[in-house]
């Protein structure tokens, strides 16, 4: 059996780990991917569960062995997207869940277009049901300064303007809804002509 | 908000109207797409919801109006699909549901292909889970002839070497998986970017 990956982006805010920790309590099998940094561990993160934590000439060996799907430098630092656990969770069948933003999807799909394991890919943005309402719960988070607050919505609304690049869009208008669409894009992408051949002895 | 149009393809015998019959009761809004023909009804057909019944001058008129999405002349008696009922039901936000073949589902992508309603179009083959079960399930109806079961189970191999042609695969094994998967597609179609870009107030 073929599994999925599904590339999930958004908005910082939109609620898409809200949504994917609801839709997940229906789903078996599934994991989230566990994105590469060169950046030190904060306290209470765990090495091999929140990040892979690796040295700076580790990671540059890896991106010179292809190794990752996507990969970028921010503030220094290096994150990145390995190929083979995705690949791995693929060919068992499972369902690996990849929350990656709007330059890093568009790295994934470049790295995959032609692929065998093309078919398994989804992409997914998740989106606010308006501005306005995204404002209204970064604001009441209670967390943020009214700078990062800014910095956010302008970055969201950027991020926006890459939604015509992903198969899906999610709207976090209600978490049930959200959460219920979710699952049946897993469950009709199971079913793409591709991974069902793939999948069952049609012919005998 | 946009509707639907799904295409249901598959031979003969696996179940497909069995499927839509079964995920309809969990479905708001929807119609089977009603053809229209030349040849005369049958007794206790109705005009307008069995077929349209026309006359061979009013179908060739409205071929050469282009009226149909798709059409072909089987036995002598034309076989069509009118546009227009379609393209109202999506543009009212329906789903419309149209039980054709391999052939006719050709046209159809050709006609839709690059205009306005085409990201309302879903493509979905029915297979069964084996060419043994087919044989199995149209000799259970027992109204079949030994001749009439071959020629369907011939059918059948020719339409199944279409399926790469569909966007998803339902494989009719388990009646209610089948139509429960089918409803994870109708949701998940409503989903697609283009649709809920067209439906949903996302910049404001």
């Amino acid at each position: 059996m073929q599994g999925l990956a599904i590339i999930l982006s958004g908005p910082s805010g939109v609620g898409k780990s809200t949504i994917v920790r609801q839709a997940g309590t229906q789903l078996a099998n599934w994991c989230f991917s566990v994105s590469c940094t060169t950046r030190a561990p904060r306290p209470g993160e765990v090495d091999g569960q929140d990040y892979h934590f690796y040295t700076k000439e580790r990671f540059e060996q890896e991106i010179a062995a292809s190794s990752f799907l996507e990969w970028a430098e921010v503030h220094g630092n290096y994150y990145g997207t390995l190929r083979l656990p995705v690949q791995e969770t693929i060919q068992s069948g499972g369902l690996m869940i990849l929350d990656i933003d709007v330059q890093g999807a568009r790295q994934i799909r470049n790295a995959i277009a032609g692929t065998a394991i093309e078919p398994s890919f989804v992409t997914v943005f998740v989106a606010p049901p308006s501005m306005t309402e995204l404002e209204r719960r970064l604001r009441g988070r209670g967390t943020e300064t009214e700078e990062s607050i800014q910095k956010r919505l302008k970055n969201a609304r950027t991020e926006l303007t890459a939604l015509d690049e992903y198969q899906f869009c999610v709207v976090n208008d209600k978490l049930e809804q959200a959460a219920s669409d979710f699952l049946a894009i897993v469950q009709a992408a199971r079913c793409r002509t591709p991974l069902q051949k793939a999948n069952l002895p049609l012919f005998d």
